[in-house]
């Protein structure tokens, strides 16, 4: 069951810049920050505020390490902006599996590592009205990487 | 101070279908709907979780109620997808006040209606890398109109 907003993910050309903007503007500042070779992207994760499923809402700020990236091609066509949204979930294995059976593509067979040691998946943005939409199930906190 | 992710705002051809589609895939239910002659929307907010500022996380949907209106002419040009984000305050005024301070263009010169009696404003998204992005305060909880 998806029980937060876990995530917004913004498409930026420039990390420092962005991060900047989002310090200098209102304050957020960064909890953690990560490359993710697989995905191809260099990323801050700015945490907004807690949740009422023991979880908390952040704005990931990407940008890609190769051109040849989803995030890179995605920001060669569109420019700067939300990329994707991320739902929390306890049971992102269940949740992929359940809206597979409902006739959306599941764009990894397995969840794959995502942000700060979690296990995540994308669901294709035709299925889902435009929108490109991630399920995350954090790492349990006391392996988390902060 | 900005204290949540109160919602992303997601632009649909189709309110009824787009709704169908959340509540078939994820569960998420209705919480809401209303019509914004103003903005020219018609919208739903489904509520996601609550947050450690007292407020909520929603997805509002949005389908234009005319062409020409903004999200209108949003979709004819984008397509359906995420339309801009949106981060809960107390003080609607005073941030929007600071953050014109600091050179971002604000929008409107005064706070606006939003959804459920909300006051909202909007930042220019070229100030913003690419987001469009709103502020919200909520209405006081015994005049919101559900």
């Amino acid at each position: 069951m998806l029980t937060r907003i876990d995530h917004i993910g913004i498409a930026c050309h420039d990390l420092d810049a962005t991060v900047e903007f989002y310090r200098a503007t209102y304050g957020f500042e960064v909890f953690h920050t990560e490359i993710n070779e697989e995905q191809g992207v260099r990323e801050a994760m700015l945490k907004i505020n807690e949740t009422s499923d023991g979880g908390a809402s952040y704005l990931q700020l990407l940008e890609p390490t190769r051109e040849d990236s989803a995030v890179g091609k995605w920001l060669a066509k569109n420019g700067e902006g939300v990329h994707h949204i991320a739902f929390g979930t306890a049971d992102v294995d269940a949740d992929a599996d359940a809206i597979r059976g409902k006739g959306v593509r599941v764009l990894y067979d397995e969840p794959r590592r995502g942000s700060m040691g979690s296990r995540i998946t994308f669901l294709h943005p035709k299925d889902c009205h435009g929108v490109l939409t991630e399920l995350v199930t954090s790492a349990p906190q006391e392996s988390a990487d902060h």
